[in-house]
């Protein structure tokens, strides 16, 4: 594991972006936005995933100089489209749009089509959180999950973020409606562990922890099993309903030519309702409600969605941002 | 299992909640959302909740006369106090409200504090849907499913409404965030049957299929793990600081004392968007994917959030509505 210091990985990162043709200050945001990935922990979803934004962008799949156009303006819901622009900075664009909206009418609602790979959806949840805001947003992917009771992958795994504002710091739910990813299945099959709980399915057709076997079968589970199925369905036909774009079913499957997402950002802006000293107070309730639960594990009481993500950004921040040796290799080959 | 005309259902469990007092024009509407309920085969949150409903009324905890007062008007966003109201009469009014908004700003969202049982949440999504708009909304609850980690309850099941309008018929997505609901594993046992998938965890702490076990434990599981747990936290915080209501810690843990629930309504004039004949492509191009992929069992393929309730609706108004006969006599019982 390799400790580099944040400023010097965001600004790496920023110089291999402009090397792309993106303007400084797009590429200074992009680059910010994927560093800070890195810091907060969530190590999938940052600079891990560079050298595929990078070759789609070399092979036209993606226009790092695209900038997201509205179509349709409806009070506060509109419908925009995002030129197959960079994700992240799409998403960030459309989310700064959805608190605009959001201050002038208490809520607003955007719909954004023909985007790509938004990377961390959780991104989008600390910058509405962070500005006062409450925020809904998903994002559909390629088919990457069976339905539950079929076998043969016809969903996306969509992830969902919610975020909501707090003075102590932001609570943010990030979630695909996988159990698991393809990466997390891989990782415990590189180090010989079963998954925690079941994952999908065997080649019997029976639930299993072995993340190889679910490999295997290209069966993973949908969270709660129907339940996750019905909602990574309703938030795929709502998205591409909404923005005007493409469902899951239109997306190629395959990770370097999945483009034309469609997503959602829908900010509340809960300061108009509630004092920040109220903010504060009900989620401290909540939370120490939360931890008050009788632990499964003496000592290990259960967390709220972004909990660790403060502990993780103070840690990278002081001892420097965590990167895999082989991820480094892999970036350091893009500065080349 | 009973059979009765829908229209008889409605008038005499109309009858029944004009004797609790309440006037002629809200026992008519209340009638008819709980007896669409068993109408559309939701069996669970019909008459066969009245007798609990008709006793919570007697206690004083829900004042049938009350009707919701708007608190704060920001906009498309709004504040409202449920008055310990009848919870569907509350719950269709705050959706009417929020289709109003909607329609005037794109999208409207109100949040609903001291409120009681909405009863069916998917009743909210219908409405919405068949009025040409899509609907995003929740509830928190009693605490009844610990959060994962824990083994001592301490979040609500906290159902989640999603509803996609569509002129061949709204998808409506009604989820609770538990697995199981103590009703469903009841149902379970007392049919001797185990769960179609883990439902929650034994004495031993191993994740089981046999309902007894978990009702002896209490600890159902939440949709996901760790994810579902997630969920089911963000909805109750952000519902009781929008709503300045109670949030799940502060709800009674008795189901004949389970009042002042905290929800949110939250409308999107998806026409302001797509035309009619656009929802149907999106929606019929999703439905299609979903029906084409390869099922586990031949001839059943995966079925879509409410694609049973339109089939389950025809039924009862063509054969009558079916009801099992301890609901029946339980809800005699109230007529007496």
């Amino acid at each position: 594991m390799l400790l580099i210091a944040f400023e010097e990985l965001r600004d790496r990162v920023g110089r291999v972006l402009s090397g792309l043709g993106m303007t400084d200050g797009r590429a200074a945001l992009a680059a910010r936005l994927i560093a800070e990935t890195d810091r907060d922990g969530v190590v999938t979803h940052g600079i891990a995933r560079l050298p595929r934004f990078v070759e789609m962008v070399r092979r036209g799949r993606i226009d790092v100089a695209a900038e997201p156009e509205r179509e349709i303006a409806a009070g506060a819901l509109e419908r925009w489209t995002g030129n197959a622009g960079p994700g992240n900075l799409n998403a960030f664009a459309m989310t700064e749009r959805a608190l605009s909206l959001a201050r002038e009418y208490g809520v607003g609602a955007v719909a954004l089509r023909d985007t790509t790979h938004w990377q961390r959806g959780g991104t989008y949840g600390w910058q509405a959180a962070e500005a006062g805001c409450a925020l809904l947003a998903w994002t559909n992917t390629m088919p990457n999950l069976p339905p539950w009771g079929a076998t043969s992958a016809a969903l996306g795994n969509n992830p969902l973020v919610i975020a909501i504002p707090r003075p102590a710091g932001a609570v943010v739910l990030d979630m695909a409606m996988s159990q698991f990813s393809y990466g997390a299945l891989a990782k415990y099959r590189q180090r010989g562990e079963d998954l925690p709980v079941p994952g999908g399915f065997d080649a019997a057709g029976a639930l299993t922890r072995d993340p190889g076997a679910i490999e295997r079968t290209q069966r993973a589970l949908p969270v709660g099993f129907w339940k996750g199925s019905g909602l990574a369905f309703v938030l795929d036909l709502l998205g591409a309903m909404l923005a005007g774009g493409k469902a899951t079913h239109q997306i190629e499957t395959d990770p370097l030519a999945e483009v034309g997402m469609s997503q959602v950002f829908l900010a509340v802006d809960a300061s108009a309702l509630a004092s920040a000293a109220e903010m504060e107070r009900v989620a401290e309730g909540c939370i120490a409600s939360l931890h008050a639960a009788q632990p499964l594990v003496q000592g290990q009481p259960p967390r709220y969605p972004g909990e660790g993500t403060l502990r993780a950004r103070e840690r990278s921040l002081r001892e420097g941002v965590r990167v895999e040796e082989t991820v480094w290799a892999a970036f350091t080959a893009l500065e080349a």
